[in-house]
């Protein structure tokens, strides 16, 4: 695997510290000191302005601007649909003796910013020295609310270290802000202006609006300085802020709070005066509180989170710092406390991927929720339900009956203006299938499967049954001129783990009409009158199940990734040379196409899965196969690697596939950390963990545990909740003990046998790996 | 093949003739009357200015406009290069009573166009009745000059019949035209001004730049008015004109005559003054002798190319005239005079397929000029080598070697922006190969082979080594990630025609290489050093030659067009209702290409195009395997189609394709003709006569003639140039005679027998085609 680690950050267990500036680094920086509460998000960008290298970013999940496709034919999409950059609350201009603080010219020292994990608080400090030889110690913290979705809240303290004087700060809410990858702002003013609390302090705000798709944005702010004698008030268009002169004293700190109130409105329905009304109040509401008690209340989220979501290694410092920023960014990008919110595959931390969800979102974000939070499981499911209209009409554009759910999205519709991506991958419907299958078998809720997930099951299969064809000489079902998640086999028939999930799906739709008919009849009977549901129609499904091909060669037992994959040339992709990485951007585009050389697990991929219907030398047999033939152009895919590694007992190279996983953006593998962090990909990590070193797999009827431990730590535990149990699972060199947390027992499976897991636990002697 | 014929025009020998004005075939019929002489073009569109659905379009072969392409991925083009819609010469405008002539507005009778032949001569006649109550009788008649490739003239005849008395008329050089594709115009006026002549008159000129790419573009016009009382001068931005006053006499004719000069300039080199002058000079020097001789000239030129290349056919009216139209625009669209120039897909009739030429130059457009025009022919073949220098760069571009030509181009660039195409698009370098040997086989032209054409050679042949790759399990050499010449297989691996035609291509660059060595050794030995040819290297094209996979089922000896076409779903196209057609529109885009539904012939091309290697036996066995699946979405279809049809005995089938090949645009069968001529289809028609009926051959050793006849014709005749020696064929219901019409004998292959034809010629008895 062509991925080396640029170490650059302190290693510590709970923290990202950085020490020193690198302004090389700053973009990288930025996004691994990105902030968010699934609701809205910052970058790590330096808010006092900066004339260097600098993405500044401040994203809405869900907030999205569109631009046109020029589309040459039917079914390729018309307009592309992405996360617009908005307004920048953290504005800020600080000015000493004429010279404006900018770490692009300014003279400074003792430069350092952490992230700390228990506090979800970001801390940057260094020592500003003028030109006219003054020196300030300033500390900029900042937070966004896991308590109040809509506030975010800054402090910066100054410290003068030689003298006694004034500072000027300028601090405001910004809506003039550029979206880089269009080069232009979208941001119109829609009104301005002071409002008058009834406590007598001010709330100044703005109301933007996008310029193509009407979305709006409210943001009010209120200021809370020490040592302030002049406070002005300054209205620019696409601006409001305040003008303070602070009165500093030597080796005296003096700070300067802002409280923000930040609201997102897509409905078009809504007036502006009401919203301007309601952003208003919501400030006056949470802002008066001051920065004090946002962050104790942030304290206390946290606390939380690591109490029922941590994983702690002992051993291995480097990863344990890794996966907690994994788990800290999780929570920070998704937590489910809002209705209607996706995952974009760099989550709400930069432009690249356009805000965008993919099938990552059902394939590598949902186990850590159905496992730590099914509420925000269940939610991730609700967002595709309630897309199912989009995914009808998509489907419709496309020929097909059902529903066919968009390969990237940010509001349901389809926003890849890549055709062959758009059109020709097919496996996020299957995914959310799977997904939904995941979720209530480990969950047991069932009510939401009758509700809503059978009616998506239903849509879903009558794409698939639509879409695919019946080839004339094998005479068999499957899909045509199609990608697999495997992106480098660009449009080829009978795609492996397509066919495989398709065949899943109908099997797993036709099992829960059964037992809706049964457990639910009322709502069975209306569900299929409304959407004229057929017996014709489940037979087909049957039938199509039944005959659909698996592409394989009985001999070796290896799948064949989809027709002709074993005829193609092949390439030794260790002898590519390490410059020529990112193959995307050093190859020819067609040249990607045309080597049995894969970009990410495909035929693996659905090993995992459906782990449970592959036996050890299945899984080692196309293993041995497809793994040297991977060059891990996704970040994806290294921990499904290391998961399968673990299983058939190359622990050496599971761990080498793990280390990539945890570290990813802190280390910046991928050298694109800089555009966003890869946010699905560190869900991938938790996965690594779990179902890797811890051997969990959930694909059967029962949880199964298999714990194992690498040779370097001396022990790890995780949480994972099963039908409502929560189990903490604890494993060293020598034993794994697995107990429940919160009352209950439940039977899963360990190392084979079937064992009952209540508050007492288990307590069994570690299973060396199987050797190979 | 579901195409239908639209009659409309009437049926004339020697002319197209449009009674009365439909507005809603407006485009149509502009298109149908257009002009050219392979320099400028204008399409038929109304001068007068015209309120209605229209296309004004004037086009300049080689001049082009460029706009960039959002280029995601490495060998994607970042530009896309277009002929521009250039100078509206023939601007006019006409005032009587103060109401100006407009047929979308205006009441008029007696509307009548044609278009003859044997003239080039386009006149639109009608009487307008003014809102005043005044008829006045008007002729327009223009014509671009085959002589001059500068000159463009127009005739407006004014005839009062019920008054005497003033008309107003503007006529100009208007550059503000807009590009109708992209919305805007490209011209900006460099230099405009009037120039008096040696003879007193005056020229006035308009000098334009195009803003991208600075090709510029002089123009300049003389007026010859009967009984104008008044002429000035107007002068505005982007058009220069004379506003005249004519006295106009009850029942007598009047005329007004406009010569006007244009040249277009591509090199950045020449100076804008030094391009005014030549344009003033060459406009003293060519509008002089007037009108008169400009046509007279015309007349002359057209005689010629009628006694040279003109096809009678008696017994059929509509095919006579079809087969003439094509013919004339053939000939209109390219002849070789000019250097550099090649045959874009619609000519230079409108915007369309935007001027670019596609393989379809050297696959259906070659043979005429070989066997009409050898030095059009080599001339087309020049454009290949001047072009040789992009070629090898785009073959850098997607990580090749040598030359790869582009699939679309106008410049000799890659300008089709549609990656799947220009990326995966491989056979416009092995049909230039053919070509060449085409036509060195046909003229005996071994100095263009050793010159220029040995190095193409060798440049195509590096690029096919590089290009291809081993099967690992068919241990055969070919080609993955391609389309091949049928378009609705989008992205293949070994595409039968192209893994043939590249097998081809190495054997003939072999046995090229070989007879120069011998024949013209210093040449040789100067090649080799110059491009670095080393043994090795041919030993390779041996090799790969040797072993290409030819996907073929030998059991039924059905070519199987490329690796997994036989396991595609099957579609009864006749089951398409015909409300789907184009399915470029009416299906989504990805749907295309999953079927055993082929575009046009892709197996049957290659058995026609190495047609003495296929037995008729073959020839059937695939014809009935592809021709049912075949839906001629292609206009270039039908014609080969008809020309197999009649080789294995199938007389009918042969006629029905062969009748939508000649009047395919006078019919407008695919109902967008508005768009544009099929110039490139309707040289197929003249393939689709002498190879089809006439039973020529010109892949072998010898030129093979087997003539037959379709029922309903009484008798035809045509003229090939074979070895330098012109034959005249002319067949009827019981014989076929052959005889060479220019001194010189030569051998030749007539059903199955050598025979030698000199003035002399022969006279054998018609063969009945094979019963199928």
């Amino acid at each position: 695997m062509p991925k080396i680690a640029d170490k650059y950050l302190q290693v510590d267990p709970w923290k990202v510290v950085e020490e020193g500036f690198d302004a090389g680094r700053n973009r990288v920086s930025e996004s691994i000191f990105s902030l968010g509460n699934e609701y809205m998000g910052v970058r790590g960008y330096v808010e006092e302005g900066y004339g260097g290298d600098t993405l500044l970013g401040s994203y809405f999940n869900g907030l999205y601007e569109e631009s046109p496709v020029t589309a040459h034919y039917k079914g390729i999409i018309q307009s592309l649909r992405f996360m617009v950059n908005a307004v920048d609350w953290l504005h800020t201009r600080i000015t000493l003796d004429g010279e404006t603080l900018d770490l692009a010219k300014s003279q400074f020292s003792g430069f350092r910013r952490e992230l700390d994990f228990r506090t979800g608080i970001y801390t940057r400090e260094f020592v500003w020295h003028t030109a006219s030889g003054k020196d300030v110690q300033l500390t900029f913290e900042r937070l966004i609310s896991m308590k109040v979705s809509y506030l975010g809240a800054q402090r910066i303290t100054f410290m003068p270290l030689n003298f006694s004087g004034t500072v000027q700060v300028r601090t405001g809410l910004n809506l003039a802000v550029m979206h880089e990858d269009q080069q232009r702002c979208y941001w119109k003013q829609r009104k301005q202006g002071e409002a008058t609390t009834a406590d007598g302090t001010g709330i100044a705000g703005i109301l933007g609006e996008t310029v193509n798709t009407g979305n709006r944005l409210f943001s009010g702010f209120r200021v809370e300085a020490q040592n302030a004698v002049n406070i002005g008030l300054v209205q620019e268009d696409n601006f409001i802020g305040r003008d303070l002169t602070l009165e500093l004293q030597q080796e005296k700190r003096s700070r300067l709070d802002k409280l923000v109130i930040n609201v997102a409105e897509k409905d078009p329905a809504t007036r502006n005066e009401d919203l301007w009304q309601r952003g208003i109040e919501l400030a006056e509401q949470h802002t008066k509180a001051g920065y004090d008690a946002a962050a104790a209340d942030q304290r206390a989220y946290w606390a939380q989170v690591w109490a029922e979501s941590d994983i702690a290694i002992d051993g291995d410092p480097e990863n344990q710092q890794g996966i907690r920023f994994c788990i800290f960014q999780l929570y920070q990008t998704y937590h489910g406390d809002n209705p209607g919110f996706n995952i974009g595959a760099k989550g709400l931390t930069g432009e690249a991927y356009r805000g965008l969800a993919f099938w990552d979102t059902e394939s590598y974000c949902l186990p850590f929720y159905i496992f730590n939070n099914p509420k925000a499981a269940r939610s991730l499911l609700e967002f595709r339900y309630q897309s199912l209209p989009e995914a009808l009409k998509r489907a419709k554009e496309l020929d097909c009956e059902g529903a066919f759910y968009p390969i990237a999205t940010i509001d349901g519709t389809e926003s890849c203006d890549l055709w062959q991506h758009s059109n020709l991958q097919l496996h996020v419907g299957t995914a959310v299938a799977y997904g939904l299958r995941h979720y209530v078998n480990i969950t047991g809720d069932k009510v939401f499967l009758y509700e809503k997930g059978a009616e998506m099951l239903v849509q879903i299969s009558r794409f698939y049954a639509t879409r695919g064809q019946w080839g004339q000489q094998s005479g068999k079902y499957g899909y045509f001129g199609v990608m697999g998640p495997d992106e480098f086999q660009l449009m080829v028939n009978n795609n492996c783990y397509l066919n495989l999930m398709a065949k899943k799906l109908f099997e797993y739709t036709l099992e829960v009409l059964g037992t809706m008919r049964d457990e639910a009849s009322e709502a069975y009977g209306e569900m299929v009158e409304r959407l004229g549901l057929t017996e014709e129609e489940q037979k087909d499904w049957r039938n199509k199940a039944q005959h659909m091909k698996i592409p394989k060669d009985e001999r070796s037992g290896i799948f064949e990734e989809h027709d002709g994959f074993f005829d193609l040339p092949h390439l030794d992709i260790h002898a590519i040379p390490v410059t020529e990485f990112p193959l995307y951007s050093h190859w020819s585009y067609d040249r990607l196409y045309r080597y049995d050389m894969i970009k990410q697990p495909d035929v693996l991929m659905f090993m995992f899965l459906y782990s449970s219907e592959y036996s050890l030398e299945e899984k080692r047999a196309n293993y041995d196969y497809y793994e040297p033939r991977c060059i891990h152009e996704s970040s994806l895919s290294p921990s499904i690697h290391s998961i399968l590694a673990a299983e058939i007992g190359r622990a050496e190279e599971a761990y080498k596939f793990f280390e990539f996983a945890t570290r990813l953006d802190l280390d910046n593998y991928n050298r694109n950390t800089r555009e966003g962090l890869h946010t699905t990909s560190i869900a991938a990590a938790w996965m690594n963990i779990v179902y890797g070193f811890g051997g969990m797999r959930s694909d059967g009827e029962r949880l199964i545990l298999n714990p194992s431990i690498p040779e370097r730590w001396k022990s790890y535990r995780f949480m994972v909740t099963y039908q409502g149990v929560k189990l903490l699972v604890e494993v060293d060199q020598s034993e794994a003990t697995i107990r429940g947390m919160s009352g209950g027992e439940v039977e899963i499976s360990v190392y084979g046998n079937l064992v009952t897991i209540g508050e007492a636990g288990i307590r069994v002697p570690l299973r060396k790996a199987v050797v190979q």
